[in-house]
């Protein structure tokens, strides 16, 4: 059987940076031609950026995308790359589609593309349009209706776009009809928790139906609230894991593949869902084998060997996750450091230390905002947190702004706690506005679901690392990160008081979490039923809640959704959790129970 | 013929309160039966309220709206109206949907329903789903495949629901197949400026298509960013309107129609793209004629006129559109009084007006908060505005909040000049939260469009009546409704002298807009294409703009999405503004030009 050394690029890439994207490629290009590879691939929409949302409804945009493929194919023949197939992801528009009420504008395409010999030798679009969760392809997109094929070394590679192998039909049974030797999918499928499992059941499925071998080639980073978590993966037609690539980093999975050869009366025509065979032929005969000890994987992030990289521990992964979705937005927006107000509690110090994981303690600062109830245990945490981390660190009390207020106005209750977290949130401003910080919000999952925060105050920021993170993991991510900081041998980053003491916002005296607020291990589930599983309130009584707590919880959670409207994006974790796949009126007068 | 005596109710509803719109549907459908109404129809999504977003995918939400369409068909009966055929739109699910991946959990479907005797005797689900703009709904439904036709009065009437007449195919040329003697599409379509001329047009053409006497049942109201204006309109089977209901108010039309009778060898079977034929028959007998003199329509909201309400002129319209958002917003969301920073400037001066409007002066309250850079001219005409408005006035310096943070921080040029915004909005959060005042953020699709505004400052509130409107309008509306006050012997409510000074945010001394922008008209021109028409770079300089200008502006735009993420929600007036239409990444290093 011939053979073929497949490259799968993991990598990284910025929405709308056609020019930094191109480079990026032909860097990575570069790097797989020196492994010896025969095929080379970059994840879907590589080019442009994923997602690129309605960008893709504007025709410059679309046009450039199309004018940087051609030059990325002229550039890689110019640098001697030529020869070597490359399979990119980008956008492109269909020609066939006529104009429709109720089409994207431009006919828009979520397209990937065979380069080889400094020309675009074979084009197609995405099949399944996936319009659910963070999706809404059906609003920027129409589908592709072939099925692309390409001759790499004698063997037959049928080409797919993510989707396309989560939903049943098309371009898997159409692969298996095309007889290819090789089903390559490239992908941007954002992270999830749990999905990495999923997505290595679902690619063993695919290969089978698709009777061949099959090469998942994921996504690497982060935009905006999505993140990417990489783990590529290879599997046999059996569904026999090949390769598998690292989680969290960008690297280049070099995989020797003993395939089928093309058949001689290969099929043409219409096939499967009523996909066009689109074959094209670049290389008839087989590759030279190479020595199987040359085959390993490399990594910018670090680099290991093998074909099957090491797993993270669900903990180290959600960590991940909440670190790479926070470097990549600090450094898309253009910023180099952060600001975080630290109040001595445990949120604001999770996101210290996933902050200095993410930009370096040196990039990090802190300040802490005391008022008269502010306890001394937690101006005592905050320093100490600044000491175990070497994160910047200031002080500036917020009483004289307060009187000021005071003074002017008649305020009582909650309207006085509000204040006091509103004077933090404009002092944070002011000193980004003064000296060039992005700010954190510290909200995590739990008290945005129930509006326990205060808007303009500490919702303040452009980003919440841990908004999609219920208290209950923001204990456990946050002993996790200690734990590891003893196994390198380093300083545990978070005050170890931080993680003990009863949580409190400190906005009146002796004032904590639970006097508002059912336990948070109660609550958590709870907002599980209800906002991740869109449970109603008599199915989580049934599930064993106290019926008036559940009516209670799911109130404060329905009142909450103005409130989190105008929370600043965040890293998404969970399938329906508060980043962009969860959509409900803020006017709703609808009740639970 | 026989003469069919149709009502059409465009009223408002509120989603989620299945209860309360019920309650609705029965007060105008006793007041229809009291007009001599032989067919009543209600607006699309009447009984859960629309958009419901995703509710559609709650289980228990669904679960409800079935319930209650049933108990409504029988609060109907118990009423004395189950003799009357009523027409509801509501929401249901496909019980012959298999569950597939990518479809919408549970299958919901946007449903229409006949009630009769106390029954539900026919139903049906929208065929064509919009997915762009606003629209969402391959997110949240499954499509229908009947095409449903009631019997009445002798009389097949077809029926559809808005996207169904908005698509090619489908409904319109299946009720010509079906041989139907009447088409009724019931709508929840949003308001967009100028669309009233896009709908009858397309309401003219449909009904040539279809072949019958085509009526179009509008909604009518504000639900979160949409609004919705009304204007149902009937035309005859040559397209002549036959109807058309007063903008912007609800109203029961009742108007009589002679139709065709049934034909005798009805067709069956499978029509026009794929849809079944459903037939349900009421009553063969056609309706003993009325007297053509009582037919009128009537409306909760004062006046009528006829079959042919009188038109609002494009300024009175918009305006017309802010109010009725607004006011929806207030009261959907529990509120009674609105609180607004009154800067002495045309923008909150236009929000004051359109509040006192919306829930009147004496629930309208006004804070002037002028700092050391504040002008006398800017005190004196928020007192002005106060004055001839008869709206809650009051004055709070805010020198000492200012000093409390300059003795504590160094502060300079952006960070100093957005201190006193932010200053501001943590006043007017505090009197909100004390008072229990919903408070309106001021600022313009210009401002926005380019991030002219202070985050967490004057963008702090509830919701942004003019937050669509682009400051060139901002001026036409204030002229208009000062214009219109005189028309009424009224006093104008807008100051002549906001109108007429020259725009400044007065953070620093001098400061006026065009030192950072260009003069609003070619602002603004710039703007509607880029934003709203999606033009690239180089279309905008081809179209006559300077090159230099117009890079800067897109500039601008583009790093502004952040702001806007945040900014709370607003009318939504134009089909490409900043409400829920334009949703563009936010870390984008896409650059025009």
């Amino acid at each position: 059987m011939p053979q073929l050394r497949l490259a799968l690029n993991q990598i990284d890439s910025s929405v709308g940076d056609l020019a930094g994207n191109a480079e990026t490629i032909v860097r990575w290009t570069r790097h797989s031609a020196e492994q010896g590879a025969h095929l080379v691939a970059f994840p879907e929409m590589v080019l442009t950026g994923y997602p690129v949302e309605d960008l893709a409804l504007r025709s410059s945009f679309v046009e450039a995308s199309r004018a940087g493929l051609r030059a990325l194919a002229a550039r890689l023949a110019e640098e001697g790359l030529g020869g070597l197939p490359v399979i990119v992801g980008y956008l492109d528009r269909s020609a066939a589609a006529q104009p429709k009420y109720g089409q994207p504008a431009g006919a828009p395409q979520n397209a990937g593309a065979v380069l080889y010999g400094g020309e675009v030798v074979l084009g197609f679009a995405k099949h399944h349009l996936p319009n659910y969760g963070v999706f809404d392809e059906f609003r920027y997109f129409v589908p592709g209706d072939t099925m692309p094929v390409v001759r790499v070394g004698g063997v037959d590679v049928a080409l797919a776009i993510c989707e396309d192998l989560w939903q049943d039909g098309g371009r898997v049974p159409a692969a298996r009809s095309a007889r290819a030797g090789l089903l390559l999918s490239i992908n941007a499928s954002p992270y999830e928790r749990d999905k990495d499992d999923t997505r290595l059941e679902l690619v063993r499925k695919r290969a089978q139906e698709a009777g061949c071998t099959t090469a998942y080639l994921a996504m690497m980073g982060g935009q905006d609230e999505l993140v990417f978590d990489g783990d590529s993966i290879v599997v046999d037609r059996d569904g026999e894991v090949v390769a598998r690539a690292p989680q969290f980093a960008e690297a280049c999975v070099v995989v020797d593949l003993e395939l089928p050869g093309a058949v001689a009366d290969a099929p043409e025509g219409v096939v499967d869902d009523g996909l066009r065979i689109d074959r094209v032929v670049l290389s008839e005969e087989p590759a030279p084998a190479h020595d199987a000890g040359e085959t390993g994987e490399t990594g910018e992030a670090g680099g290991n060997a093998g074909g099957y990289a090491a797993r993270l521990d669900d903990d180290e992964e959600v960590y991940s996750a909440l670190v790479v979705g926070l470097r990549a937005y600090v450094r898309k927006n253009g910023f180099r450091s952060v600001l975080i107000g630290l109040s001595g509690g445990i949120d604001s110090a999770l996101v210290a230390a996933i902050a200095c994981d993410a930009v370096g303690a040196e990039n990090v600062y802190g300040v802490s905002m005391p008022s008269k109830y502010s306890s001394e245990h937690s101006k005592d945490d905050a320093a100490e947190l600044a000491r175990r981390t070497g994160l910047n660190f200031r002080t500036v009390a917020i009483e004289p702004m307060f009187d000021a207020y005071m003074g002017a106005l008649e305020l009582t209750g909650l309207a006085e706690e509000n204040l006091q977290s509103r004077l933090r949130g404009t002092l944070l401003m002011a000193l980004s506005n003064e000296e060039g910080h992005i700010v954190l919000a510290p909200g995590n999952k739990s008290e945005l679901a129930v509006g326990y925060s205060t808007l303009y105050g500490d919702s303040v920021g452009a980003y919440g690392p841990i908004k999609d993170v219920y208290k209950t993991s923001v204990f456990r991510l946050a002993e996790w990160r200690n734990r590891a900081a003893v196994q390198r041998g380093q300083t545990p980053p978070i005050p170890e008081n931080s993680i003990s003491k009863p949580p409190s916002a400190e906005l009146r005296p002796g004032q904590v979490d639970t006097d508002s607020l059912p336990d948070y291990p109660v609550l958590d589930a709870i907002l599980a039923l209800y906002v991740d599983q869109d449970r109603g309130a008599d199915e989580i009584v049934a599930a064993g809640f106290d019926a008036e707590l559940v009516a209670k919880t799911l109130r404060m959670v329905d009142r909450a959704e103005y409130k989190r409207r105008q929370y600043p994006p965040g890293t998404k974790i969970s399938p329906k959790g508060f980043g962009k796949d969860r959509r409900l009126p803020i006017t709703n007068g609808w009740r639970e129970g």
